[in-house]
């Protein structure tokens, strides 16, 4: 029997908070990244009209990939063959087609540490080898050029997420750039996870594809669009890959959900509603960097993007699943342990989600302030 | 670069009916396994329900798991630990997951040679190797415990499909229980791939964990209770592999499509409406079996479930590829070549699908048989 991959431990703590719930315990929930807003109301509408009027066999949407493809040379300036749009179950199958494509067993695949939990495990349940990057303060917990230039012998690919999942932090330009380039030379191929885009605090980022067209890009529904269990993401792939993408897909994973296809055509032309949440988001990062050192918790990843913080809880544990455990238990608040994203430094980081919405943003930050003094007061006493 | 694994065919005909459809031609879709019926009205009520007043984050159903739990004490008499379900998006994923879970890069994995296209295709993605047991008219299509037996060395895995696809062919009861026996007593560990059942001719059908409690059982809502498109099957393992299979659901695809999970558990409750659609296959398959000797196909696989009929077309073509584009061409009918099947003898076979409305199979039919006449009087005059 194969060794299993690792678990993803947000989903256990998230399981747990849900048994709380039908107790009836408050339970806040900043363990995933999943916006609280619901998809937009045209996209509900059209969904809704959808239901009534079609049979929902199998499907992918040609509209719907033209639309995509409108949106890069719109937000982007990129021209891309809708041709070369996969639209997949989620960025998560997104991965598993792109790994595949481009990778055979035994490819060494770098990527950042703390990164998130897919990235590592999707690549070794595929049989390649990870090749982790420790990111942290002194590189804005990003990898860098010069980062991929010294690994030896030079990885076959390379993973990048900017803004990133857990610590949202987001790839310079110019370092952006300089890594492409570099992947370029070297024929290092490069899968660039943008499910983030669109929530930045820091100005719009480019995507990866115009800087390298060999690029494979994943995006989803799931953030921006705020339609996570509506289970819709894409995978860009060059041409040269198109008809192992579309065996990759039509073998491994058959059709996407006809719904979400028909509700995400009309999320496009949501962009006030959506840039609504992301002024949420801003409010409750706000709230959030307001509250941190109250917290005791002074040591953060730039939250430049995407809706989280991941902060070092060094000083109060070194087993972040037991006081992510013990938190929710205590005052409802659900987060991510760190070892789900860092298997050497996870142990003592924790990640918080502040995609739910600002008043309980507001209720957390009120329930942890007095947890956390506690739980200093007590690292404070025993031993550690 | 990896090689590519082999295309759906049935995808790159079915893409160019679609084609044909936006010129204004009259198509008949016939080549997928897919209800024209939609979901039932109840599950598409509680959808609309949903839709208002959920936020649809990602989320996986236990009251659906518990539903489905209860479908197999009740129509089975077998007692299944909700824990050990676990829902993905489709079938397709199904199987990855239990695959990944049962086997390691290498293993040999047996399966019926017709078979869906996938079983192969993903085995291989996975780096796996298939062994095919040719199954024809001898073995009414289907493997049994003496093909099983005279394997050497005994393979690690076998798949098992009874409906099956393409062919429709039930496994008899007592062929089923051999082959299980066989394989727990040769350690070999058996898939069930149950995606049909429901929809059967010959009376009902065993699941496979009646038989063995190891045994892998897939299936989904996508054939019996008609909701393709909404992306939702199930997959049973075995206590031992929970924490395997949780852990490649979280990593691989995360969680299934919300609204679909909620519409699923309705249409638990839909067995009138749902058996009426049986009781429509079961007239297409009449009509079909009535029409198959005016068309020329004389050599059937026997359609005991499903909504197939695989046909022996080598009187006519080489090329069932080819034989498909052209019918459609011709006819606007769109059927499967059974290379996507058989790569040994699918060249000389193809897939009907008869889950499309009474109406529309007497019109295929309407269209077929003056194209069948031809093609024969074509086949008759040159060579082959």
């Amino acid at each position: 029997m194969p060794v299993p991959v690792a678990p993803f431990y947000a989903i256990s703590i998230s399981r747990r908070a849900h048994e709380l719930k039908q107790q009836g315990r408050s339970i806040i929930h900043m363990e995933f990244g999943q916006p609280s807003t619901g998809a937009p109301a045209a996209a509900i509408a059209r969904a809704h009209q959808v239901l009534d009027s079609d049979g929902m066999g199998y499907w992918e949407s040609q509209p719907l990939k033209e639309r995509i493809a409108r949106h890069y040379a719109e937000s982007h300036g990129v021209s891309v063959d809708p041709e070369r749009i996969f639209l997949t179950c989620g960025a998560s199958p997104a991965l598993v087609v792109a790994l595949h494509c481009l990778f055979d067993p035994g490819a060494r695949v770098a990527m950042a540490r703390p990164g998130y939990v897919a990235y590592r495990n999707v690549t070794r349940a595929l049989h390649m080898e990870p090749v982790e990057l420790p990111c942290g303060p002194d590189t804005h917990y990003q990898p860098s050029a010069a980062m991929i230039a010294a690994i030896d012998p030079a990885p076959d690919g390379l993973i990048l997420a900017s803004p990133a999942n857990p610590t949202g932090s987001v790839i310079p330009p110019e370092e952006l750039a300089a890594m492409l380039r570099l992947c370029r030379d070297q024929a290092i191929r490069v899968i660039s996870d943008e499910i983030y885009h669109g929530l930045s605090y820091v100005g719009p980022l480019p995507t990866a594809l115009l800087l390298d067209e060999e690029a494979i890009v994943i995006n989803s529904f799931s953030k921006y669009y705020s339609m996570a269990g509506w289970r819709l993401g894409w995978v860009i792939v060059p041409d040269a890959l198109i008809p192992n993408a579309r065996a990759l897909m039509g073998n491994l994973f058959l059709t996407p959900p006809s719904l979400a296809q028909h509700a995400a055509l009309a999320a496009f032309d949501c962009a006030e509603e959506l840039e609504g949440h992301v002024a949420s988001y801003r409010r409750n990062r706000e709230l959030m960097l307001d509250a941190l050192p109250r917290l005791g918790l002074t040591r953060i990843a730039p939250p430049d993007g995407a809706f989280y913080i991941y902060a070092d809880i060094g000083h109060l544990t070194r087993d972040s699943l037991s006081f992510c455990r013990a938190l929710l238990e205590d005052t409802g608040v659900v987060t991510a342990p760190g070892i789900d994203f860092d298997p050497v430094e996870g142990h003592r980081h924790m990640r918080f989600s502040f995609a739910v919405s600002t008043a309980e943003v507001e209720e957390a930050i009120a329930r942890m302030i007095p947890w956390f003094a506690q739980a200093a007061a007590e690292a404070g006493r025993g031993p550690a």
